[in-house]
């Protein structure tokens, strides 16, 4: 049985063919241009399979409200092509079999729990840190969702007593991505984060908005693991540091267990988007 | 068919006999002592009664995890004596019926979303702030739970810029609960907050803190609505200083409809906690 999985991110497109097992068949990247065309690529790569279903992990924002008359559709994007276009509806028309949508950072959480760092686990919470902050939560082989998707990135955190930044959120200036992103660090610091090396200032301030947002998902969401990822949690010395922060504000406050199995790093790298929507097309 | 519902709390312990409409029948409050004695007075009360079904909302810390060994019982509390009592097996051991327990704050947000400020959405987030600050979250009739309850009162928020308070968590100082429940109101300001008046900057600092953790929460669970609770929210004036802060914070990142609606009082009183553990025994 042949299951197609895409990952569709805002500079390229994943295309992927695997089974239920996790293991990928083939895979083709595109470059993400207008919605027609780049919809075409996606045609032309997959006219080569019969595939049972389809699973997409989607950038956003995205209308993921079974009720909603808009649902499956790309909301306000600043990439004005995409704005409004019917990517669910799109692929279920051209397909004509079960297509299953969802955020691109659940889907990324979906294959750590399949076939990563979260595969011996009933929850984990994925937070990728990266051009932008956001998380996704799977619990019992499901996706969460509220009314619309969670947006955990922007949520609220303390500053450091010895950060005077501003942070660069649009919206919420010293939010979380608004302070502890990979653009956060080049503007607060004049370079990007893997050119700053180990200075240990760097680090410790990051480490503090990143425990202290680790502290608020644990209370609320109470996840077996936590999964690190993205290109800022690339710098080694980032995981004891945040590892040993978590664990002195939660001050044994709730079970955790093993901090080095608490908080890991992700295992799948280049294919966790097509795995995880492989996976969300395979179903629980 | 009739229903029991237990709400059990740390002073007293309300049972009541109701059916699935909500409709309470009979209710009686008994003082939380040792377990022994209270179960025998819970025993006494239903004996008049043939139950198909009984629901408790619980004070905690207790395991909810079904998995576990301990599921049911009541963690550790600084009420010893009822340190691992085995709150759940008891109850079924006595009344060889199916009994539902969860915990008080998730059993309260149930009776919001059935039967009270809730009824008409699909996810509702209950906050209570009062002596300690927590929250429950129910998603399609369903409450939320992950590998141990939430503790959402424990967040990290950012401190107001005007106050120097150092907060009163024994865990963790200046989270949420430490910041603005009812005795943090009082340690800060010496007196208790239906003592203060509309100070307008009691309730500015107040409504600070509840406005940046309805901010974390909404990002990260995205409740159709949250309906906020306890004592210290019988201050009327908060309500509106709290809805323009939270406005203010999200500034229009996320979709949360006219603030009146989203952000609401609770409308059961009284009757919230048993009329909650009724509904999660009658189910979803």
């Amino acid at each position: 049985m042949l299951i197609g999985g895409i990952e569709a991110g805002g500079t390229k497109i994943v295309c992927a063919v695997g089974d239920s097992t996790g293991e990928i068949k083939a895979k083709q990247s595109i470059s993400t241009r207008g919605p027609d065309e780049t919809l075409a690529e996606i045609k032309a790569f997959y006219s080569n399979y019969k595939l049972e279903t389809l699973g997409v992990g989607s950038f956003g924002p995205i209308d993921l409200d079974k009720n909603s008359d808009t649902y499956g559709m790309i909301l306000n994007t600043p990439k004005t092509a995409w704005k409004h276009f019917d990517l669910l509806g799109r692929l279920q028309q051209h397909f004509q079999i079960p297509v299953y949508i969802d955020t691109d950072v659940n889907v990324a959480c979906l294959a750590e729990y399949r076939h990563g760092a979260g595969r011996n686990v009933n929850s984990c919470l994925y937070i990728t840190v990266g051009t932008g902050i956001g998380a996704g939560l799977v619990q019992e082989g499901r996706t969460f969702q509220g009314r619309s998707h969670p947006e955990m990135g922007h949520i609220s955190i303390p500053q450091h007593p010895d950060d005077s930044f501003a942070g660069i959120c649009p919206y919420h200036g010293n939010c979380l991505e608004g302070m502890a992103s990979g653009p956060a660090i080049e503007k607060r610091h004049g370079r990007e984060g893997h050119l700053l090396g180990d200075d240990s200032n760097v680090w410790e301030i990051e480490a503090h908005y990143l425990a202290h947002a680790i502290v608020s998902y644990t209370l609320i969401l109470s996840p077996e693991r936590i999964i690190l990822g993205g290109g800022v949690m690339k710098q080694d010395v980032l995981f004891p540091l945040i590892r040993q922060k978590v664990s002195k504000l939660m001050n044994d406050y709730v079970y955790t267990g093993d901090m080095n199995e608490f908080i890991m790093a992700p295992e799948l790298d280049d294919e966790q988007g097509v795995k995880g929507a492989i996976a969300l097309a395979v179903g629980v």
